[in-house]
């Protein structure tokens, strides 16, 4: 197994106790951490590299992406919501094929791994094609691809739904793949794209399986009082409780109009919020009510949703939204501090996913990342954990470990070829969706 | 007089049309720009820039910070407002002198330049020493030193008022220093931090020499409802607008808690709200109405605040909270465009501060910057407009000319001794102020 020695670095383990620890080193052998302190480990390693007094910390998981809709940043901007969806995305959407999906989605993975992005979440179409890509990239990833069911309740049949023979096939295909690497998630777009045969079939598959479920949640005010309109009060959280949708490991993307019944809901149920606060901003939708949510003891992962609505990737903007949005709208600047966000990022975001990551420990999966703090935006340093909310961004990164392998170093990536994705973007994607 | 010629670029002029002006040519001579079009201009020039086919933009206006603050990023984080301020931020000020402020603003100046900024609008202690940094640094700047007077009204006295005496030194010395590029703004720290007598004198002195006025105004509810109970019901604009406080070009900073009444005050004597999402948000201060002012009619430009309440001088990061955060809090995704942003960044903050700048035309003052499209996380470009808003960030500016004289480019500055000032930093001033 491939040992890796990585020394003169400040670690932000992320551990209960927030620990920095300066001058360490940490062994990684495999794909896991062997070992962490401030003295050379014993033995001999296939590789060492001089972190050179930078910060290096877990790697972040982006926990809700819709990674192929890289190929649509700034496209469709200046409409309304319904605008923008019905006659600038779905359109487009709509002429994708399999081999633009795969440039789309290695562009997308490029920029979140350039920018310190380990492991992530991902709902979308031509799921195996995002798996084969996932793989090649070297992260972790769950894949989901967001079944809908807009047919009569009555009519509905496992045999000749379109999603249910997709979640099976991804599943068959992909669940466990590279050790882990792939993990498939059940999957339910949102209860407003779909019905009960749908929700109690999905639940069912996920148990039957032991899959997590990855589900669209009360994005807009509109989506949750039409629901609760339909459901007699019901909110989207409690109407796919009725049908086990909750039962395992669960992820909600969003949650910005979910009420304290929901959280008690979420936090006894276990149910990850995932929260996308620039998507939220942009579109009009709202501020997630995260402090609550933390303080009813839900686990709050963060996630950039689609490149479409953000318009970006990169994770460390997402941080410093979640971390100043909060107290911003709150009036109250200790709502959120740096740990709780940096949380979010790393270990809850690997907790929402089921993963033993997000932590600098033995055992953890070796998803590390270095922060350039040497750069001018980061000096002088007070907090390390301060300036790496408010003041670091993607950029910043100068190194990125995903699962033991060194994956993007100092500018440049060791598992994809940045200029033929993004010759296939220009050249086959963009002539296949836009003429 | 110098003569360069930018070519290859795509323009965003900030035009009043939006124009976007694709293989363009841009010629400058001495301070200003000459010409703007897509053939290549008659003559030749000492200097000739391919730009790449890179976007080239007016340089940003940060039109509100307190720039030596810099050396306090992340300083004094995870406390209350008036713990952080009393406990930690002023006792550290406390014990700044000139030669510490000096290497603190040039690093503050040298995180602007890199990151696009070519103008500037700070209030700080120490102001004549601030104004040799920028001449030095090569970029715009309106100066003032906040006038507070905590006094007893009846014993003011011009001839014993401290700030009275600062306020009159800076104007003498350095007023128009640089053919324009500094000029010395009246000012008045708050209605909070000073009472009448200073109002008047500094309403008159400004009056008496044509300048202009800097103010933070209402940048949170305790402050506002503060003013209100002191001055029978009056807000801070209104109280000091008794005092001919408004009369000259006025910028107010902050305008969190800024009434209906106040937008009329504020369109009617052309005060201009500098708008700083990001400190706002952090402090938990509040979410400035930034729709409705300017459908009040108020010029609104946008800053970055100082250093230690942001905690970065990125422009690009503060326009896209600019551009997130009042769609997200008001639930209406067109509450404030791209191209809206944009302007607040150049051309309206240009006008805040009474410059000719802002704008690629002919007459205008030579501040443009390029900013690097070919980087992954600005690819593909659908729309440049949405880029340079929500997906760039300060990192990616390539090339800073400010005054018609290029100080940064691809990394390195050509005014700055980057290497030197943080030597100077971590060395005097930390030194000086943390022992």
């Amino acid at each position: 197994m491939n040992k890796t020695l990585l020394y003169n670095c400040r670690a932000l383990l992320m551990d209960e106790a927030g620990t920095l620890l300066d001058n360490a080193y940490v062994a990684v052998e495999g794909e896991t951490i062997s070992s962490v302190g401030t003295e050379r480990p014993q033995g001999t390693f296939d590789q060492e590299i001089d972190c050179k007094g930078n910060v290096l910390m877990p790697g972040l998981v982006n926990a809700h992406t819709h990674v192929p809709m890289t190929f649509l940043r700034g496209y469709g901007g200046g409409c309304d919501l319904q605008t923008w969806l019905h006659q600038w995305i779905f359109p487009a959407e709509a002429k994708l094929d399999d081999r633009a999906v795969a440039a789309c989605a290695g562009l997308g993975l490029a920029e979140m791994i350039a920018s310190g992005v380990t492991c992530i979440a991902d709902m979308y179409m031509f799921t195996g094609t995002i798996a084969q890509q996932v793989m090649e990239a070297g992260i972790s990833a769950n894949l989901s691809c967001g079944g809908v069911y807009f047919g009569d309740p009555a009519d509905f049949s496992p045999a000749t739904c379109n999603d249910c023979y997709n979640q099976e096939k991804l599943t068959d295909l992909w669940h466990g793949a590279g050790n882990g690497q792939i993990l498939v998630d059940a999957s339910i777009h949102g209860e407003y794209t779909s019905n009960q045969p749908l929700w109690q079939w999905m639940a069912d598959y996920a148990q039957k399986k032991g899959l997590g479920m990855h589900v669209h949640v009360s994005e807009t005010s509109f989506e949750h009082e039409a629901c609760k309109s339909r459901h007699g009060g019901k909110t989207p959280i409690q109407v796919l409780d009725q049908f086990g949708v909750w039962e395992n490991r669960a992820i909600a993307a969003h949650c910005v109009w979910t009420t304290e019944e929901d959280w008690a809901i979420m936090a006894k149920k276990g149910i990850s919020c995932l929260h996308n606060p620039v998507s939220n901003l942009k579109l009009g939708s709202g501020v997630a009510p995260v402090p609550a949510m933390l303080k009813a003891g839900v686990n709050v992962a963060i996630g950039t949703d689609g490149v479409s609505s953000n318009n970006s990737h990169d994770m460390f903007e997402e941080m410093k939204f979640a971390a100043t949005i909060h107290t911003g709208v709150s009036h109250d600047p200790l709502a959120l501090l740096p740990m709780d966000v940096l949380r979010m990022a790393t270990v809850s975001g690997a907790k929402a996913l089921g993963r033993k990551a997000g932590v600098i420990a033995p055992g953890y999966m070796a998803d590390l990342i270095l922060v350039d703090f040497d750069h001018l935006g980061l000096f002088p340093c007070h907090s390390v954990k301060d300036n790496l909310i408010y003041s670091a961004n993607g950029r910043d990164v100068v190194m990125n470990m995903a699962r033991g392998k060194v994956i993007y170093q100092n500018g440049t990536f060791l598992t994809l070829d940045l200029e033929k994705i993004k010759a296939e973007v220009k050249g086959y994607a963009m002539k296949k969706v836009f003429g």
